[in-house]
């Protein structure tokens, strides 16, 4: 059992209230297969300019992730340049230069097509579409994606949303999808577009998951300290996706331990900048989060 | 065993997106008794004018809640003018005429000085603390407050804090009092100022409590529709401190059904204007949503 995973793969430079950070390794694909990778394995399509480390590359196969998906081309790399605020929720974006990320056509390599799991990070729906035609038939498909494409492609993101089992989405992008303010009749709206399980993405207020069988709500982990909430949603989908792959389905109760396992990954990323609080933790320390937060959140047996 | 509660008392003329209502029965006082009773009996300290109906304070005899502590003086009812935008969240205030409230001095009758729980619901600090001077020796003893008082009172409010056990309070207030925006960090500060267990309600994303013994989290309970959160807070802590006060004793495992409580108490008041709902609504109501809410934030066992 492999993930298979499409998405950016960037460097990111970033100001937070706490400091800042010129071209850390990021990108969307990145962030999940650094969390996926406590799981299982990770198979990564994407694409980098000639000015991204080998030495990341060659990391990421000691991980245990399968790079050859990764297209390496003339040019320059992905980068995104952002700030945060004091309450560290909404990124302002002050450039983008997609660079070789322009050309990307995803080409999902033969060995990669039979796997059980994909995620399709934030790209183009369109993009989406055409790596799902190349997957041949795998049990959990999931995507994520952002205001960008609701607001650009809205009906061909509702195609690509159609296709999957798994949404994942933040409360201001449900609520621009489905027109709802109202998180109950939001959620209806998206699983009326067909997403079978919708997992919402709050911040620091936890988040949430709906399926046919009923919801569930995980608070985020409390920390001291939040550094930087750059890559939090693609490594919450890493812990989510990773933990789900290895279950034999997806039961009600496999998905709650998911949320779990999402939420934990997350709270790592956003300790420190890039994912350098990932290279650090060890199994028992993702172990030891999972059970004070489910501690915290336990309301049973009263 | 009954509780005391002290508060205004007052007729709310409120717009929200879904509708408008003038001079709807309201005050924190009254919400939290209308939320309470359910759970046993309730003694009321307040102010009101000639204008009140005597059919309400009729109703609250009904519903097992002693009004002998009520003043009716000559004047009118303390009146307040607010309207919500589409998030609910926060109110804007149009207009408040204290009336008769400005010369409230809360005198808690000599029948109710040896009741075992007292909530302090929103008003000046400096009379938070004639009240607690006037209770024999309460073992339950809450606060409430507000930005207005943090921002004009600060010493004083620390004080009214330091000398109860349980301190209601919003993410916003919360920043506000100690100068954390973090909340790890504000909870901290809260109970370095005297807070022994802080509640801290997050309206839509649910509350959070915190003691020595560790922290708990509830979601709200899920609502299609949010009429007016008018009262939310007051009611959360009628629930809260209703159950509370028919408890032996202040366990985590008490106060996360406490929680619980004042989570599906609030539901109900935010479902229609005023506390309408709350006149409809039978015990085994409240069973049924407790159940589902601790369904949905139930993750022990995985």
């Amino acid at each position: 059992m492999s993930i298979v995973v499409v998405g950016s793969i960037a460097f990111d430079s970033i100001k937070t209230p706490l400091g800042h950070r010129d071209r850390a390794l990021g990108g969307a694909a990145n962030y999940f297969a650094m969390a996926a990778h406590f799981f299982g394995k990770v198979k990564m399509v994407g694409i980098v300019g000639e000015d991204f480390p080998k030495s990341h590359l060659d990391l990421l196969e000691r991980k245990n992730v399968d790079i050859g998906g990764i297209q390496r081309v003339p040019g320059r790399s992905f980068h995104w340049q952002g700030e945060y605020g004091e309450d560290l929720n909404t990124a302002r974006t002050i450039a983008t230069e997609l660079n070789v990320f322009e050309q990307f056509l995803p080409e999902v390599p033969e060995s990669y097509r039979k796997e059980d799991t994909v995620f399709l990070a934030n790209i183009d729906p369109t993009l989406q579409i055409h790596v799902l035609k190349q997957m041949h038939a795998p049990k959990i498909k999931a995507l994520d994606s952002m205001n960008f494409w609701i607001e650009r492609k809205p009906s061909e993101l509702k195609k690509a949303i159609s296709m999957v089992d798994i949404l994942f989405i933040n409360d201001a992008e449900i609520r621009a999808l489905t027109g709802e303010y109202n998180m109950v009749k939001a959620i209806a709206g998206a699983h009326k577009i067909g997403a079978r399980i919708v997992v919402i993405k709050r911040g620091e207020y936890g988040s949430l998951l709906s399926t046919d069988n009923g919801m569930c709500f995980v608070p985020a982990y409390p920390l001291e300290s939040v550094f930087d909430p750059t890559g939090a949603g693609d490594s919450f989908a890493g812990g989510f996706l990773g933990y789900l792959d290895q279950q034999p389905a997806l039961s009600l109760t496999a998905l709650k331990r998911a949320m779990l396992l999402g939420t934990i990954m997350s709270s790592f990323v956003i300790e420190q900048f890039s994912f350098d609080r990932l290279l650090e933790i060890r199994p028992h320390d993702i172990e030891d989060r999972v059970y004070k937060l489910s501690m915290m959140a336990n309301l049973s047996n009263l």
